[in-house]
């Protein structure tokens, strides 16, 4: 079927020509004088093309004032110059056929406003209405300015695993993987499961990060980075978090902790700049809808630098603070979002913040210990409204440092041989960070619900 | 660290200028007059730099002459026309500094040619090797046109859960995900694992297809397209296998069987297109040392339209065929691989071929039935040397042929009610496809086995 999205008829309309529109009803208004406006909703942008139906239809009574909410329809007739104030152009109705009616008792998107935790209920078709219409498409725009940004900079797209075979990591958050019969498990001698009989022959689960694997070929071919889903099997039922989501992970050799952070940053700008580009409807419906204030916010930050701050300097602001923080600021210990928040929102002023340089005794092994012998040279972009957006850190590409930091976190060096290897053939100084992508599409449409930023949200006890 | 990638260094060479280079070390040599030449690799592309470095050097006898394969350096100086034949511009080293030496004892790439099924017990240094460095720039290079292809069609990226919630599609074949503790599951009072005190209240397992989720977005946004990891815990250990691997998904609203083939085809040739433009260099190291004629195959792929035929006379064509097959070709049974490979290598004449309308008893309850009442609106579209790369369809929108196929099938329409639901409200015609994008991977760079196109493959009783 030859059609033209809606969003072109309305962009750049085609003077006077016939076209054809195909689409879902969103509304149907009967005038006087026998004839009817439909406004036609096919996805492509948020705005209605207005349909003029009119009697001299031959299936004007048998369908046309059959229209519901929901329904499909093909048009097919010339777009002209619309009288109407609330556009510019309108179809007039040649012929118009129904593809699929739609029953308005049974329909639940109706004509009334529903709320978002109504919608979450109807993941299949909660994308018929202008809020995740608009979010689909900023996410979509997202994730390719993604692309875009590493690509145009020579970066390498890896798949990284999903299925993850190491279980040393932090085993109690991660989900687990079988081809096992739970009903008929295979048992060791010795007690337990035996997992030779597994897929894999061993134990496996769900991948919490591409890191590990990217070092290695960033090890190799330079730039990389990532683009896929990780899991996290943590039971919280938060705004903010989900048991499956969306990770960008650059790895860069030859790159230090400032490298990593000037990446994350022309990233960061890259991104809010081209949705405040080429999403600008959408984004004004955000504004308007959902989250006043969202496109100013975006702007800011797509000009201005962000600001830097230690780590240190941020828990002696915090401490300085005339405010009464439920926890106390300490320094050894990490910044909760109370302190996050503050620290963007009047330390800052509403700017990001970078912050550098954290304790070692917090952060994870493969981070570069710094010459003070008790930072490390980690990295987090803290967003007001949002948190951390981005964690990243330098990797610690010398072999004994790397061995004495797995020793004293209890980590066996033969559980990451090939991690270690990498420091024994031709290491390099490399870094590299994460970014969580539906917190960067919450940030972009104001949602505040991260359940609303993904198709089909999994969370605790609902998957649906 | 300011370095220039040595393919920029390569393709676009700054006049006399002074740079700085750094990578891995691929051989040095040792010549007469106190200087060694040092070929390095960066992984920016499949060619190495020519490094001159004298005995001038402070480190000439500390550090140069202790270098091997797989140690890294930085070297900056004047990039200068060369006297050699095998390139045309080196790199004098003015300085040069180690970043990682590598003991050529310990270090398992060495100068000699290594196997590919050796290579595969190294999955975290391949990449450093000529064949998987290409490889990953191939693979990256098609998956950005994948998403090139699609964003300027107006389709919409959609991301796919991972975690599938339904069990009802061939369970067998599935990873059960999982957070109870297998060495201490709860049951149920009549037997039987007790799945409400899983993480989602229910048996989970990672998902095989986006398809039924795409569909529900297509029916709202118009075209939608997926690119993710999707999963068989099929037993099968062979080189066309694997039990994770990434497929892209595009689902149409407004669009019929002949659309869906006429898009496939479209995609396909705008991928090898680009490959062929844009990794001239990688594939003529594919054409010269793993797949001697693949480059023309993919020209000749390229540029002409690709046959097609239907189901019927395809059955009709094996049966005449003077051949003997190991399954007779019989109508209403799938097309084995011997038949995909007659019909690809002789038929056709190695040329790729549609196959259009497959008996309905074959394939899944959702393709659109046709007329003849014996035949879906399916099709496949089969490569030479590869088999099938694609598998679509135009989906059943119609309510009672989905619900009488379900019923025809022994399905349950109560476990697909939003599925079905897209067909009780405003449904319209539409067709999509799948492609194994690791096909895709081998088809354009002729490695055989498909554990060498993704970085870390996972297959039965070995993911590593």
């Amino acid at each position: 079927m030859q059609r033209t999205r809606i969003r072109a008829l309305l962009s750049s309309p085609p003077a006077g020509a016939d076209v054809t529109a195909a689409g879902w009803v969103r509304t149907r208004r009967d005038a006087k004088g026998g004839f009817s406006f439909i406004e036609l909703n096919d996805g492509s942008c948020l705005a209605n093309l207005q349909v003029v139906a009119g009697q001299d239809l031959p299936n004007y009574a048998g369908d046309v004032q059959r229209l519901h909410p929901g329904a499909a329809i093909v048009v097919e007739g010339p777009l002209v110059a619309s009288p109407g104030k609330e556009q510019n152009v309108e179809l007039r109705a040649r012929t118009l056929r129904v593809l699929g009616f739609c029953d308005p008792l049974a329909y639940p998107l109706g004509k009334q406003r529903i709320g978002l935790d109504r919608l979450r209920e109807l993941p299949h078709l909660r994308a018929r209405t202008n809020t995740f219409g608009a979010m689909s498409r900023v996410r979509n725009r997202l994730a390719q300015a993604v692309h875009e940004f590493f690509q145009s900079r020579g970066f390498v797209l890896m798949h990284t695993p999903i299925i993850a075979t190491s279980d040393c990591e932090g085993a109690g958050e991660m989900f687990q993987v079988t081809t096992l019969d739970l009903d008929n498990l295979p048992h060791l001698d010795r007690g337990g499961v035996d997992y030779t009989h597994d897929f894999f022959s061993r134990r496996t689960s769900l991948t919490v990060s591409g890191q590990i694997e990217g070092e290695t070929y960033a090890c190799a071919l330079g730039d990389v980075y990532t683009f896929g889903p990780t899991f996290r099997a943590e039971n919280s039922n938060t705004r903010r978090h989900l048991a499956e989501f969306w990770m960008v992970e650059p790895e860069m050799a030859f790159a230090d902790l400032q490298d990593d952070a000037v990446v994350a940053e022309a990233m960061l700008k890259h991104l809010f700049g081209t949705v405040l580009r080429d999403c600008a409807e959408d984004l004004a419906f955000f504004e308007q809808r959902v989250a006043p204030g969202v496109v100013a916010r975006l702007q800011r930050l797509a000009d201005k630098p962000f600001a830097a701050m230690e780590y240190s300097e941020a828990v002696a602001q915090l401490q300085r603070a005339d405010c009464a923080f439920e926890h106390a600021p300490v320094w050894g210990t990490d910044l909760k979002a109370e302190h996050e928040r503050y620290l963007t929102e009047k330390v800052t002023g509403g700017e990001p913040l970078v912050v550098l340089n954290y304790p070692a005794e917090i952060k994870a092994f493969y981070m570069r210990l710094n010459d003070d012998g008790r930072t490390v040279a980690a990295m987090d972009i803290l967003l007001p409204g949002v948190g951390e957006i981005v964690g990243g850190s330098q990797r610690e590409e010398r072999l004994e440092p790397l061995l004495a930091a797995m020793h004293a976190r209890g980590l066996n060096p033969d559980d990451y041989a090939h991690y270690v290897d990498l420091r024994r053939f031709g290491s390099v100084p490399h870094a590299g960070f994460g970014m969580g992508f539906e917190r960067l599409v919450q940030f972009c449409t104001g949602l505040s619900n991260i359940r609303d930023v993904i198709p089909y949200p999994r969370t605790p006890r609902g998957s649906e």
